[in-house]
């Protein structure tokens, strides 16, 4: 059995179309399907509709997650299920969400042409504001599908012009009856764009997604004090703006070390100085420390240590207060052994190139994994994996791999 | 003979109130005299008419600079000089440029009321815009009188607006028909609040200015690539904020190394990172260089260490280019002994706490040290000697003090 790689990409190509406006900075055509806008809805309809054709049992449950399911041989079997979401950043790609649930899409779709019943029933879902771009909390549907949000807290969020999560639902009528409260599947499994460079990199079709990795965000307020450049000398001056790059320097060295693992990754993001003047000792600073690690030990050491050194600064730099605030913070997430195994097993008789790799990015299937054994599947993507950018690509080969990888994973999964 | 501070502080009190402003920021009242505004002209018609009235022959050049006159008894002998600014920063406060042009009218009203007379004629002076705030050319007036800069030139400077210094000048007035080229004083002495913290610091009365340091400005661009701060592994990085990180270190590292003397100075005022987002590792910095030195040769060498340090820094982090732009570059100036000798004495004589000290800032008498033995009186700033500021401060009795001496030291050059 063969999935249809040009009907998969004629369906990522349509609903690529929903939402889509011309990036001036990349001169592409790029996807603005912020979660619960017009845009959003048009897309859901569009998916939904797709689903129904398929002959999918459609429902949406209350906090606007979108499932169809196929029904087995085994009416007491519990699902195998598939998905991903379909909002995306203010200035997305077409791949980031949308090839999960049209890969699941198509494996339904090959399934019904081929008249095949499996043991298992079927269900594929696209879960409500994955991206947390609009309303602030990420994997929003699918955590409140699996007990991390209750369904009032979800409703209650609110976007920049005070639009609640409950009242969009309602207004685009996708704020459905189906309990919100998923019942565990028997697995879960994801098709994804790896939105980095590693696959591409190291020359490999797939790869098999070994989990999630912890990511701790913090705003640093550094307060110094403005000075003169050119009267103030240096041993007066308590400058913010140096501190800053001295935390700067002293993470990556962190990173460098090994100390907390090869996987330790640190980036400041966002650096705001003032006044900002060429001739005037920065008096202030804010900035983000971005932390990830796969070891949730590694990162709770790093996270310590950062925050010693940051005492130190201080003693070092006198006058100079640093103040640092957790922004966000979850721990890692280990995709099922079993699944993985399963997913393998299938790369191996493809004769696939592939490996195991972590994500660096957070997916609606960290959040199904604390309900039933889950696993992802990575496509490479192109020019060095850039991702939430209109430049965001994989091939129609890969994708169609990824695909067809998904299809005789989920088969063998409803056994 | 003595002058009378009482006087002195009303006039630098009923000057502040010209442009005055309530300052947001800081609760206070503020100065907003930016060359060749309204606000200036009436600052301008204030101070010639106390010019006048002290009995002065005032003559106003083509570029603005009002000069004030007093007869000594040898027709023949070269002036001698004092005066500064009243031109203000936007942010300004009532001491930085008013005391050296109101310490001097002090002088000759102290003159007056004593009835001497000089050998030397005394000219007292304000000079146009030396702040350069408004047209981005600083000591312009100044440096037009002492052929630094041609008439044409100062005249043809436009603010963002687009109107031009000549006609500015005349609009309000002040576009005189004296010749902007001064024939050379026999000398200069200037006073002036200090705008930096070491005199208050050190307990001292007042400074004698030894010179201006050397001025050297940079924009850096620093060009990285951005990058997912959660999928993009440490080595494949082009992380520009980390670049503009280690720069910064590197310069502060420079300074305290001592090789390039104990006065080099360095900042980096501005950062301004792109995209500046949380998650994203920063693609573009635009950062400053400050570097300040009294000593040309150990500036020449930091700004070529600092170019070598940009290309070092190159190839360590391949992909990053950084590209450094001159924004302003100024050599070192050095105040004639003699004229500091003649300050000391004075010093010495009260008994004050005085010691010699670098500017940090330019001032108008670094541009007459070019035509004719030049020096400058400091008085200590509060506040740790912020300036451009509304804090801005010296005290009634170091502004009485600082012009005291600045009368001494005019009597003795007059002889």
């Amino acid at each position: 059995m063969r999935v249809d790689s040009d009907r998969l990409w004629r369906s990522l190509a349509e609903l690529g179309e929903v939402g889509a406006y011309d990036d001036e900075a990349t001169g592409l055509r790029g996807v603005c399907r912020l979660a619960l806008t017009d845009a959003d809805a048009a897309g859901r309809r569009l998916v939904r509709r797709w689903f129904e054709e398929v002959g999918l049992a459609v429902r949406v449950d209350r906090i606007g997650n979108t499932y169809g399911r196929r029904a087995g041989s085994d009416a007491d079997a519990g699902v195998v299920m598939s998905g991903s979401h379909i909002d995306s950043v203010p200035t997305g790609g077409r791949f980031d969400g949308a090839l999960g649930v049209l890969g699941a899409l198509e494996v339904v779709r090959t399934l019904a042409d081929a008249g095949t019943v499996t043991r298992r029933p079927i269900e594929i879902a696209f879960f409500t504001d994955e991206e947390g771009a609009r309303f602030g909390t990420d994997m929003l549907g699918s955590a409140t599908a699996c007990g991390r949000l209750s369904v009032e807290q979800a409703w209650a969020l609110r976007d920049r012009d005070g639009s609640t999560v409950r009242g969009e639902l309602e207004r685009i009528g996708f704020l459905g009856e189906a309990p919100e409260r998923l019942t565990p599947p028997h697995a879960y499994v994801e098709l994804h764009i790896e939105q980095g460079p590693i696959l591409e990199a190291a020359g490999m079709d797939a790869g098999i997604v070994t989990g999630v990795q912890a990511i701790s965000w913090f705003e640093l307020t550094i307060v110094g004090r403005a000075a003169h450049a050119g009267t103030t000398p240096m041993e007066l001056r308590r400058d913010a703006g140096l501190a800053a790059a001295r935390i700067n320097v002293r993470m990556h060295e962190m990173a460098a070390s090994g100390r907390y693992g090869s996987g330790m990754r640190v980036t400041m993001g966002r650096i705001d100085a003032s006044p900002n003047r060429v001739n005037i000792v920065p008096r202030n600073v804010v900035c983000t420390v971005d932390l990830r690690n796969p070891d949730d030990d590694a990162m709770a050491a790093a996270e310590s240590d950062l925050e010693r050194y940051y005492r130190e600064l201080e003693r070092d730099m006198p006058g100079i207060r640093i103040e640092a605030r957790q922004t966000a913070r979850t721990a890692s997430v280990r995709f099922a052994p079993a699944v993985q195994s399963v997913i393998e097993a299938r790369m191996q008789a493809h004769g696939v190139r592939y490996q195991r790799i972590l994500s660096g990015a957070g997916h609606d299937a960290q959040e199904l994994a604390a309900i039933c054994p889950a696993g992802m599947i990575f496509v490479p993507g192109k020019h060095d994996g850039i991702s939430h950018n209109p430049r965001e690509f994989s091939t129609q080969e890969a994708c169609a791999l990824g695909t067809q990888l998904l299809l005789e994973t989920l088969l063998d999964l409803s056994r």
